[in-house]
């Protein structure tokens, strides 16, 4: 499973993708059946972006292609433990992604991105005409392949967890350049982020036919995700997250660190990188920052602390702990 | 059933709306059942619209208020025939219209379009980050709403359907400004309209729980409807359609007048409303328009010869006319 290069998979163009080395050693602590799975999420991921049409294939392969943690996927595949039935558990664990990925693609276009992950988005290089298409599309696929599983259970946590995304964009549209009390900041969060989490681990756990008991650690393990992506934003420094401090403020979102620090600026008045870094330096000093990481490493321990007594316990702990040393 | 002002439904807002006559006409031959039901498919859709938090109440419910024929609802109603179970088939005929009103709100937001049926669309009153949001809910919501018929191939009827509609919103960008053969138009119109058309049907049987039969028919009429819809744009007058005559044309849309007119004239150069309103002189005088609408009727011929014997013939007949009856 591994090789010189650290445990790898084979990506969407055929190259090998060595992994993050937190998410190799969360496949590794998952046990011998993870590695090949999570190769055939991506042949999977792959074969449904291509299946559809030459315009689909072009621009939801390079979306898929850009790659990412596939951290969903990777929780469907440990909620569900190494019984599942490999088929049923490839659609779902592809199906989150897909979902995800659909996101991704009208995120880029509702906040004018044109690059992701080092790389143009669909929205930079077919325009927000074509993204919005290939989100919709790249959405119906999920739904697609889920449905195969002849679950309804299965199709109504996914879409529980799509409603609960476009809802969290618009909330998050609706509180732009604004500074919501910090339930709200949650809610937001919870609906962008944590709802997907929660559904990847639910539907891994009804693949394998067993009883729901990973919901929460999901939810959690999201929670803190989304709050410690905002942190960074703020933190951090650019070497290291590909683009400037402060570009959520820029883009008008408002997020823990800044709702913390409570500095009496009109997030409105932050209208230059040079302000948007000021802001942060600013920030920073309140100690918001590390109260706002406080908060997540809470709901981390909180995910970990519940954890039943499962054989993937420990994968599952390494993978809350994967959204913490990212910012460490 | 009927007031002085004709047949009526309550809509969303409360008010009677008043039925157009072709639609009343179909009402009235589908059978007592109908009307009842069709008033409550608007309360489910006003009611999906508005619970799920203010900011998709707004949007989502100037969407559904603006109403338009309900064809789609009405084909799922009709299908189902007088003894389905009520409540699984209002959570048919609205998932269907959700995912309508759904494409109608990202299509808003591509073809940058301010007005839809008179009103303003959310694109033009609360900006394309909202509508894309907007969108992606109502489509979400539409899943969530099927998905609770506990049936894997209503679902899976309505996820192809969606699937279609994408892909055809992705044909017809690739399509932009060129002359496509008549198949590929074709294609477009199968994806874009006909695959919903032929899901309602579907949903309908299934929900009823009858052997399907009806698909093609659906398939059929929604073929007819695209075209003739297509025509109109053409044909004008614009004070039947309330937009100008070449509106698609300026849009980059080329569509089957302009194909079979052969004109030999580039889509690219058709740039201001007086060249687009000569050009659709121009087709008008090549017979193509004749021959656009010869096809539609074919399509609608074929449709009500192939119907089953069912004691809802009669009313999908009207359905079937009450695409031609537009144009005549």
């Amino acid at each position: 499973m591994t090789s010189p290069g650290g445990p790898s998979l084979r990506g969407p163009e055929g190259e090998n993708r060595v992994l993050d080395p937190a998410v190799a050693r969360i496949v590794e602590a998952g046990g011998p059946h993870v590695p090949p799975l999570l190769a055939r999420v991506e042949e999977r991921l792959v074969e449904v972006a291509g299946s559809y049409g030459e315009v689909l294939a072009e621009h939801a392969t390079a979306t898929i292609s850009a790659g990412g943690k596939r951290l969903r996927p990777l929780l469907v595949l440990l909620a569900a433990g190494p019984d599942a039935p490999e088929e049923p558990l490839l659609r779902a664990a592809a199906s989150v992604e897909l979902v995800h990925a659909a996101t991704l693609v009208h995120d880029d276009v509702l906040d004018d991105a044109s690059l992701r992950r080092g790389r143009p988005t669909v929205y930079a290089t077919a325009g927000r005409d074509m993204a919005t298409a290939t989100g919709d599309l790249l959405f119906s696929r999920a739904f697609a392949q889920l449905v195969q599983n002849e679950s309804v259970d299965q199709v109504r946590a996914l879409s529980r967890a799509s409603s609960a995304l476009a809802r969290g964009e618009l909330v998050q549209r609706e509180d732009a350049w604004r500074v919501v009390p910090v339930e709200r900041y949650l809610l937001r969060c919870e609906l962008k982020t944590a709802r997907l989490f929660e559904a990847a681990c639910e539907l891994g756990e009804s693949v394998a036919g067993a009883p729901p008991s990973l919901g929460a650690f999901g939810r959690r393990v999201g929670l803190a995700f989304q709050i410690l992506d905002d942190v960074l934003d703020v933190s951090g420094p650019a070497e290291r997250t590909g683009k400037h401090r402060g570009t959520d403020l820029l883009d008008g979102t408002v997020t823990l660190p800044f709702i913390l620090a409570d500095l009496g600026i009109d997030p409105r008045s932050v209208d230059t990188r040079e302000r948007a870094e000021e802001v942060c330096d600013a920030i920073a000093a309140t100690g918001a920052l590390d109260e706002s990481r406080a908060r997540a490493l809470e709901y981390v321990a909180a995910a970990k602390d519940d954890l039943p007594d499962l054989p993937q316990r420990r994968a599952l702990e390494l993978v809350a702990d994967s959204v913490v040393e990212r910012y460490s």
